[in-house]
C-alpha cells in the first residue's frame, strides 16, 4: 500500500543514513568507543558557546507567545533583516529582509527551491562526484538529475561535457562548494567560465537556467581559500544556506534561501518559494533557533580541529599510497579505493570503520571518509 | 518560469495566511491594539513555565553535540519512547518507540503520511468543512481531495454520503476532531459508525483505507468532553499529533506521527513514513525541541483562557441573533454570516477585524473566528 514513487525512494533508501544506522547498531554491540563512523556529515565540533548563551537569553527575555508562535511563513522579518545585513557585509550584495526566506536546513530550501520550479521531466544538472540526495529531492517533482561526469584528478567541474548536457528541459543546475564529498571549493575562474555558459544557453533556449548553490560548507574552509559569493557572476542564482555545519546545528533544521533582486522573475519566485515552505509542512523554519542566529553569525565553529584531523589523516593515507585531492574545505576526504568501493566499505566494516562508498556520490572506486571523528 | 503545480498552488493560496499578512500590515498602520486579528489558528496562551524551564535545562545539561546534532530520522529513540509511554497510559494503547515518527508539526506530518501512500489521482476524502491546507497537501503528491458535504446544523460528518463517497480509488479518509473550524468533537458512536464503513469498504475494495486523524486540538477540550482515541475503533488509523496548540509550540514546528502494530504494512509504512521525513527536506524534526517534550507532556496550555473566550463570545454573538455550534474543544467559533461570507469579511476589515471566510473551508456563509484574541 505503499505509494509506487514512495517504493523507489525507500528502494534507494540513502546508503550514508543506512550506514549511520549500522554505525549506531554497531555502538551498541561494541559500544560507542570502539565504532569509528565517517560516514554522516555530523559536525562533531560542539556548537559555539553563542548559541547556548543566545537561547537561554532568548527564553528567558523574550514574550513565548511571540517566540513560540507562527510568524510569516518566509521567517521573521528583522532576523532576516539581520541575516541580509550580514551577506550585504561579508559579500557586497544588496539582499533586504525579502530576499532572505527562513527554511529548515539546506534539504528543506533545495525542496522548496525545486517545487517551485520543476515540472515533470524538466532536468537538473549536476556535477558527479554528488550528495545524492539531490536525486530524491528532484524526485520529489518529477525532476530528472542529469550528471557530468567527474574530472578524478582534480575534481573540478568539465565544462565541455557541462555545456553539451544544457537543453531546452534544463531549469537548473546545482553546484555545491566547497565540496561534499570532494572539500574542492571552485575558484573565480570555474565561476566565471559556468556563467559564461549559462548565459549563452539561457539566451539559446530562451528560458532562464538557476544555479541553485547549495553551500552547507561556505565557512568551513582551509588555508584562508577563498569562496567566491556565486550572485555576483550569474544573475539567476539561488542560494541555499544552512547553519547545520557552520554552527554545527545540524539537527535544529535551520537556513535559508536567498533570492537576488536581479534574478529573473524575482518577485514570483520568493513568493513561490514562501507558499512552498508552507505547503511541503514546514510552514516556517523552527521559530527559536530562528531568533537565535542574529546573534551568533560572527561566531565560529572551532574550524582549527576540523584541519587538524584533515592534515593528519590526509598524511597518514597518502604515506600508506591511498590517493585523496586535498580537501581546501568541508570535512570529508574523498580517497581512491584500491578495489571495489563497495567491496572496501564492506571489509573496513570488519574493523568496525563506516566508510561511504563513492558510487553513492556517482563516483565509484572512491570512498568518503569524513574527517569528522578524529580526535 | 515557476512550475505549472506551484502556479496553481499560488493562485489559490491559503486565505487564511493572506489574511494573517493583511493583519500585520494593518498593524503597521493602525497600531497592534487596534487591530483585531482572528484569522490564525495562532495560541495566545503562552507556552507553559515547563517549556522554558526544560529549554534552559537542556542546553546547560546535554552535551551540545548530541543536542543539537543529526539523530535517527524518526527522531531520538528515548524521546520517542517516552511519547509512546505516556500515550500508552492515556489510551490504553501498547506503542513503542518504533511506532512513533517525530516530525515538524502536524502539517509535515501530513505531508510524510500522504507522500507515502498516495499515487497520482488516489483520492482522500475529508468532511466540510476542513481546513483548506488538506488540499495543498494532497495536491503535493497529485492526490485528489473528495469533500463530504457539510451538515451545517451540526457539523457531525453526513455518514450516508461518505460511505457512497468511497471507491477503488480511495486510499485515505482524514477526521480532525476537535474539528478546526467549528469544535466538534466526534463521539464513539461516530468513530464506531466511521469505523464499520471502513472495515466493510476495505473487505469489499480488498485495499486498506488509511484513517488518517489529525489531532492537533486533542488537548483543547471544554466541559470535560471525551476525545475517544481512534486507533481503538480501527486498526488502519495514522494520528498525526502536534504540540502546535497543546503546548503553545506552533512556530517550533513539532509532533509526530504513530502508528500501530496492527496497521495493515506497518513496518513498511513507518520505514516510507520516516524516508519521507528525510527526502522531503525536514531531515528530522527540530533536535532541542524534541528533547524539550519528555519535560512537558503532563503540562497543560491554559485552557481555561480559551473556554473564558469561548463562552464571552458564544453569549455575545448568539444574544445578538449570530447562529453557531457551540464548541466543545478548539479555539474557533465557526458563526453563520447574514450576507455571503466574503462580503461579511471585507466589511469587518473596515473595522480592523480579521475573519476567514466559511468557503476557505468549503463551506460558505459561515465565517470562522478563533476565539483567541479575546482577553
Amino acid at each position: 500500500m505503499i505509494s509506487d514513487k514512495m517504493k523507489t525512494f525507500v528502494g534507494s533508501n540513502s546508503v550514508i543514513r543506512q550506514m549511520f544506522e549500522e554505525g549506531k547498531r554497531l555502538e551498541k554491540i561494541y559500544g560507542k568507543e570502539n565504532v569509528y563512523d565517517f560516514s554522516l556529515g555530523n559536525p562533531n565540533v560542539p556548537a559555539p558557546e553563542e548559541v547556548k548563551n543566545a537561547i537561554i537569553k532568548i527564553v528567558q527575555e523574550e514574550e513565548p507567545v511571540f517566540l513560540h508562535g507562527y510568524m510569516s511563513n518566509a521567517g521573521y522579518e528583522d532576523v532576516r533583516e539581520k541575516i541580509a545585513d550580514y551577506i550585504n557585509k561579508n559579500h557586497g550584495t544588496n539582499f533586504g529582509f525579502k530576499n532572505i526566506i527562513m527554511v529548515a536546513g539546506a534539504a528543506s530550501g533545495l525542496n522548496v527551491v525545486l517545487k517551485s520550479i520543476l515540472n515533470p521531466n524538466d532536468e537538473v544538472i549536476v556535477f558527479a562526484p554528488y550528495f545524492s540526495e539531490y536525486r530524491s529531492i528532484a524526485g520529489n517533482y518529477d525532476g530528472k538529475v542529469v550528471e557530468v561526469k567527474p574530472d578524478t584528478a582534480t575534481f573540478e567541474p568539465q565544462l565541455n561535457e557541462f555545456e553539451n548536457k544544457i537543453n531546452k528541459n534544463t531549469k537548473a543546475v546545482i553546484i555545491n562548494t566547497p565540496n561534499n564529498p570532494t572539500g574542492v571549493i571552485y575558484s573565480e575562474e570555474t565561476l566565471k567560465n559556468i556563467a559564461k555558459i549559462l548565459v549563452k544557453k539561457e539566451t539559446e533556449i530562451g528560458h532562464p537556467i538557476y544555479l541553485i548553490s547549495d553551500e552547507p560548507y561556505r565557512e568551513l574552509v582551509y588555508d584562508n581559500t577563498e569562496v567566491p559569493y556565486v550572485t555576483k557572476y550569474y544573475k539567476d542564482t539561488i542560494i541555499v544556506y544552512s547553519y547545520s555545519k557552520s554552527l554545527s546545528l545540524a539537527g535544529e533544521r535551520i537556513g535559508y534561501v536567498a533570492v537576488p533582486e536581479e534574478l529573473e522573475d524575482s518577485k514570483n519566485m520568493i513568493e513561490a518559494i514562501t507558499i512552498a515552505n508552507r505547503i511541503l509542512g514546514t510552514v516556517n523554519a523552527p521559530s527559536l533557533i530562528q531568533r537565535v542566529i542574529p546573534y551568533c553569525q560572527e561566531a565560529k565553529t572551532n574550524i582549527e580541529y576540523y584541519k587538524k584531523n584533515r592534515d593528519l589523516l590526509y598524511e597518514i593515507l597518502t604515506e600508506n599510497n591511498f590517493k585523496c585531492v586535498k580537501p581546501q574545505g568541508a570535512f570529508y576526504l574523498f580517497v581512491k579505493t584500491p578495489i571495489d568501493d563497495k567491496e572496501f566499505c564492506n571489509m573496513a566494516k570488519k574493523y568496525n570503520l563506516l566508510f561511504v562508498p563513492g558510487s553513492a556520490f556517482a563516483c565509484p572506486r572512491i570512498c568518503k571518509n569524513s574527517i569528522l571523528c578524529f580526535t
